[in-house]
């Protein structure tokens, strides 16, 4: 085998173009391609999916690699089919997830993070991601109404990551025990300080029955288990339960013994801004008294988190921001700008109050960070103002980002934001979230109103104004009065199957709280037009006559 | 506020442009300026960097948003000095990590990802992404020498994740109680059924000295504990010590009381293929006989993962495969496609020789994950023939993979290994990895031999025949035969600041193992070309010659 010796070389295996030359070929051509199948999606009979089913999916494409390279154009063949047997969600009818479309410039900032192509996990490697995540941060922090000073924050590869990071930062910080004997040091520090039994010294989680599975997941995998999790009920809306909150928590920490059916030591509350099935939002200042009530009166560290994964935008609008009013006072925020704000997935946020807290995690890797790293000089911080020391502090943790989260490599998704926030203004963020909002109430209203519709569909959910909680609409076929909730369920899958057998639309289903069976739930994406919410909407009322039919009901 | 009723809309503020023409006019426009930045590296006296500290990027750059929009010609200038200002890999003087710039096709392939922008968590949302996720694992499982029926796996955000996934996926499948209870579960699990004590029933992982740093990192996120590592010592080339493990396993298992100075069971050995500093390869066979022979002694699960994130693409060359001997015996595997084989930054896979493993991580999650996903008739895989049976619950799984990780939004990060692997086929991946050993074999004995380096310059941890360990080459100032380490790591760090503020190369330096102190590390991409590496350790060579100078040595 012969080195060649020229400049950079090795990337065209078969041309002598030069890299620049390649990445705007590629580049080029695969623009045509995503143009083409946008514009396909633009076409109003596009259906939103080729295929109905896994199964026949796997039947009809078979992906394969092999040990030859293949033409250009076989590969540029093969992105274009890709594309066609992916979801389309530029149809506008993808209404399924909390997800939907990118912002056209998202796709240009991908490309530019791509060819960037640094690890955010040392300033020096990647500057302008790490500043670019640093500006974000601070934007974000500030529409908190933290002192952006002292908060900090990083992305994550998702909610799920976020609110686990937050986990493990809170546990890390307040037990010192944590960092070298993991869970078993917590409970033993526990015991000795607070003089409780082992079961009364469990650190728990304490969540709303309907917060998202991934708190569940992160006592998993944070190895304090299942059990660990303690759920709060919620009300019919999907919000948690204040009162049962401050019973659930004045009982753990009374029984130093640990003999409840449930015991352990509360160190962590999450709250929910935008829940996954309904779009409740927790409410923020009412949870913050009485978490302060108790580390008033327990003299204990109580963190309280919160979980905006899919709400967290709404601190944009000026208009329905107050739904997170108390955000001020908590400890830490997740915010995914890849759900309601349409940047590409993935973008993530986990924000902490205080930046402080995340020094603790922070491990040493000699081949990685090094000591003169950013010349910060942190040792003449003492003399200096609080808030210059703290930002001091702040940047030298900046110049290893990796060196106090749970990972290391990290890929920079806060220049996305950046980028989308630069371009369209942060106004714009919350008129966004407005029309989302906006769209969800109108087409409430639609089938409230509409003779052919409102006796036809049940809605759920909806608070006493009239109004859906956020951009989910939950909503199956009426039935009669005397259905059971079984009965209810099935129908809404026989629904959703026909949906899903049409290929018209991209919607899910999804059980509510309290016992209320199975409904459809669609997200009114802020780019979901009214039309096509009216559309879906008919479709379910007509499917479910099917279903009566069907079942001579 | 009004709702436009149109088409999708909504994305163009300002225009009246459709999304297919918005999308193609900004993809199209930054492909100007990343191919103008790409250019720009390709001019050898381009400098690698703007800056040669944070403090001076700081001060040089800010970055900051605002409540209004900008105009798209301004946020393109802003784009254009985004990369500017960043480090640019296409110089092809970026030695300083262990991955450097993206293979063309892959900026294509993000474009094309962001386009789709499914997640990855259920197979109906990204069934594309789920396809090519599953072609690429069964191509890597295969290279693995294990059977793709029964092997499984997926990407994980990173190389530190998709280890933390594996000891995760160790621990809960290695020990019923760890999902319910967690950390402690298992101690009490081990107490009850080894007649163990508590200390000499604390999960432990076992792992070399010169290992990466997130096997610690995901030690503290499992809520193990710092102390629940053990290192085994590396001869000085950084190869665990395979007589070492073997009585540190031996004394761990014996000691039922926890009188050791470090007491537990151990669960999980991890074994490097590619150090980060050095590029050595733990001995895979020697290893799993050491694991095979505990297993059997004490009846006990013993999970054995490698850490192949940096070195596991030697399995694509038939010249060098042999370094991972004893793979096939391996319980699981990390590699990152995002390092040695240039595909953008992130793609990482964890794999599981049997993906069975991963089942008890399943949680479920009503909302995302329906019973009748996929169709796969699972009650009927009894009656079936083994294999057959594995592949539907491997199908059945795969319906949504977000169930079994410890996460739940996932990118598609295969998508970007598939379309490489599609374009260049599995033999140039080979052929790309002996480039990157080739070159750094020739640097080597280009130092070794050139009458005006070979005094100057001292190599570390080349091996008796004199070829150096992997694409690492660490070099630093001779000094004299007298010089102190101390000495040494202090002219090394001398020169690595000259370079830095040279500004022609990045470059890193580590300390190496058995206290030798700090070398200068090269990394000797595929890409980097001759006349690079020996312009590069010239610098090292004039560079220390000043420090020497400086010291009067």
């Amino acid at each position: 085998m012969t080195i060649t010796n020229g400049q950079i070389n090795g990337h065209a295996s078969t041309s002598t173009s030069s890299p620049s030359e390649e990445v705007a070929y590629y580049l080029n051509e695969t623009t045509k391609i995503i143009q083409a199948w946008i514009k396909k999606g633009e076409n109003e009979d596009e259906p939103v999916s080729r295929f109905t089913s896994s199964k026949e999916m796997r039947q009809a494409v078979k992906l394969s690699l092999s040990d030859e390279s293949c033409s250009n154009e076989k590969v540029l063949q093969s992105m274009a089919s890709l594309l066609d047997n992916s979801v389309n969600p530029w149809t506008g009818r993808f209404v399924d997830k909390l997800y939907s479309t990118p912002m056209p410039i998202g796709i240009a900032s991908e490309a530019l993070l791509a060819a960037i192509n640094a690890n955010a996990h040392v300033i020096s490697a990647a500057p302008m991601l790490c500043l670019a995540e640093e500006t974000c941060v601070n934007g974000l922090t500030s529409l908190c109404g933290w002192n952006p000073t002292y908060a900090d924050g990083m992305t994550m590869p998702g909610g799920s990551m976020s609110n686990t990071f937050a986990i493990q930062t809170a546990v890390n910080h307040s037990f010192p025990a944590f960092k070298n004997e993991g869970v078993v040091g917590v409970i033993t520090e526990l015991m000795g300080r607070r003089n409780r039994s082992a079961k009364a010294s469990k650190p728990l989680i304490i969540t709303g029955a309907d917060s998202h599975y991934s708190l569940e997941k992160a006592a998993l995998a944070c190895g304090m288990g299942l059990n660990s999790v303690v759920k709060v009920p919620c009300d019919i809306y999907g919000n948690m339960d204040v009162d049962a909150l401050d019973r659930i928590l004045e009982g753990l920490y009374q029984d130093n013994e640990g003999k409840g059916e449930k015991a352990g030591f509360p160190f962590f509350v999450n709250a929910t801004a935008g829940s996954t099935v309904t779009g409740s939002f927790d409410n923020l200042d009412q949870i913050a008294n009485i978490c302060d009530k108790y580390r008033s009166a327990y003299e204990t560290p109580l963190w309280l988190h919160v979980d905006g994964s899919w709400g967290g935008p709404v601190l944009f609008s000026s208009r329905y921001r107050s739904r997170m009013a108390g955000i001020e006072r908590c400890d830490s925020l997740t915010i995914n700008p890849h759900k309601l704000l349409n940047i590409p997935h993935q973008c993530s946020f986990v924000l902490f109050r205080k930046g402080d807290v995340l020094e603790n995690n922070a491990l040493d890797a000699p081949y990685l960070f090094h000591a003169n790293d950013g010349d910060v000089e942190s040792d003449t911080a003492a003399k200096l103002e609080e808030s210059e020391a703290a930002l001091r502090r702040k940047n030298a943790r900046h110049e290893g980002p990796a060196k106090v989260n749970f990972g290391c490599g990290r890929k920079g998704d806060a220049l996305k934001l950046y980028i989308a926030w630069q371009s369209k203004g942060a106004r714009y963020f919350g008129e966004h979230v407005e029309r989302g909002i906006e769209s969800a109430n109108r087409i409430v209203q639609y089938i409230k109103t509409d003779s052919n519709l409102s006796k036809r569909l049940q809605l759920a959910q909806t608070e006493s104004s009239g109004a859906p909680l956020f951009l989910q609409v939950c909503v199956r076929p009426a039935l009669g009065a005397n259905a059971s909730v079984e009965e209810r369920s099935k129908a809404t899958q026989y629904v959703h199957n026909a949906i899903r057998q049409q290929r018209r639309f991209a919607v899910d289903f999804a059980p509510l709280g309290k016992g209320q069976g199975d409904f459809i739930r669609m997200v009114t994406h802020p780019f979901t037009s009214f039309e096509d919410l009216v559309s879906l909407v008919t479709q379910i009322a007509d499917f479910g006559d099917d279903y009566m039919h069907l079942k001579g009901i």
